[in-house]
């Protein structure tokens, strides 16, 4: 069923107005009244509705019925990740909002090779990707894209979630699935991996004494847009949200 | 460190030798006699070499140690997908061969959109994509790319392993955490996801009655490229392969 993202404040009296591009979306779908929709209003909240009238500018819907989100996560995870090259920020920012992320943040860290000062023209087509893979893969909320800043920013929220997982590819590490197995009951996590070139060691070290798990995830060596995914993934599966 | 896969015949008497495109390789990328290289013969044993000489032609190692490739998981993950457009295959292939599968073959589903014909012509660069991906990520294993042919072939091969999930997104499907739960001491495995479009609500049904666990991944729609890798990435988990 096609899915469209509303701010809240235009759904009122059982009814749903969509402007704009979305209300163009709709034209383009070929909606007629009478179909059946899902609007969400980005907050985790599903309207299920029919169409009553859709032009160009303006669609108007009747609210059938109003549901929590059933592909909403019980835990909101940030995903931190050293900015890497090119166009595998896409990558992550798709496949990261598929897994269930809350929020997609980038960051500088000592051995990334893409400049710092990139994001900021990217963001726009950051959300855009992050919005679109939210409708694909029929998510409640749309997650936040954007740029962390520096390593010790990265640190600093961190450890203000129930769980911070950094995951490192070498030296003394925690085993991923005994700390997940003791935090399954958790609300808020943040996950960290490297760009290209993995963390430096001195960046693993301000991890450990920050008080971050730092964890491998087995012996393969796992590429810097694979690695995010399949923590996320591991992290869902561990507090049941891959059932 | 450099990681080479050869044939086993070409170790012999503590002397590993290298010829043709990887000797190359060994060239290209200026290995010096006196510096260390693994040297894998592609069925999980890993040979720790020190370079005694290297020339384009032909490349000599001094044996230092032998074992067991550490990255190669305990279960060999047969990943079967319906076949999907254009170079979503090759993306399956790369994150496939990372979170540890043993074998991946595409076969044609109802609604696959690609044509059946094609495969044939591609296995060559599917194999190299396996290659480059199981020395990037230090597996001791070349997966192999493969045709599994039409969806009842799919069946007759995923009936034969210890455990065979076949993931769906709509319908009765079993909760995957508690299939996985239930078998964590399995040796083999197949994973099916479908092709864009998904699985037909009868193959669902030709999977139930052959046996198979028919399984969720939560309620967020996964890209057909997507699903592989996030089911092998659960499985891997559950396995005590993530760790």
């Amino acid at each position: 069923m096609s899915r469209f993202f509303i701010a809240g404040s235009n759904i009122k009296g059982g009814t749903a107005i969509i402007r704009g591009r979305d209300a163009e979306h709709v034209h383009v779908l070929r909606l007629r009244p009478g179909e059946d929709m899902v609007i969400c209003d980005g907050q985790g909240t599903d309207y299920k509705c029919r169409l009553v009238k859709a032009d160009k500018e303006e669609v108007e819907a009747e609210v059938l019925e109003v549901v929590r989100c059933p592909a909403e996560p019980s835990v909101r995870v940030t995903v931190l990740c050293g900015l890497p090259k090119g166009d595998r920020t896409d990558y992550i920012i798709q496949k990261s909002v598929e897994a269930g992320a809350h929020e997609i943040l980038f960051f500088h860290a000592k051995r990334c090779i893409a400049k710092p000062d990139e994001p900021e023209k990217k963001l726009g087509r950051w959300q855009r990707i992050a919005e679109e893979a939210a409708k694909q893969s029929g998510r409640g909320v749309i997650p936040q894209v954007g740029w962390a800043g520096e390593f010790v920013d990265v640190l600093n929220l961190a450890i203000q979630k129930d769980l911070a997982l950094f995951l490192y590819e070498t030296g003394e590490r925690e085993p991923l699935d005994q700390v997940l197995e003791a935090n399954r009951q958790i609300r808020s996590a943040a996950v960290i991996t490297g760009p290209e070139g993995g963390f430096e060691p001195f960046e693993a070290d301000l991890a450990r004494i920050s008080g971050l798990h730092v964890c491998a995830m087995g012996e393969r060596i796992l590429r810097c847009e694979t690695a995010p995914v399949v923590a996320l993934t591991a992290l869902m599966y561990a507090t049941g949200n891959l059932s």
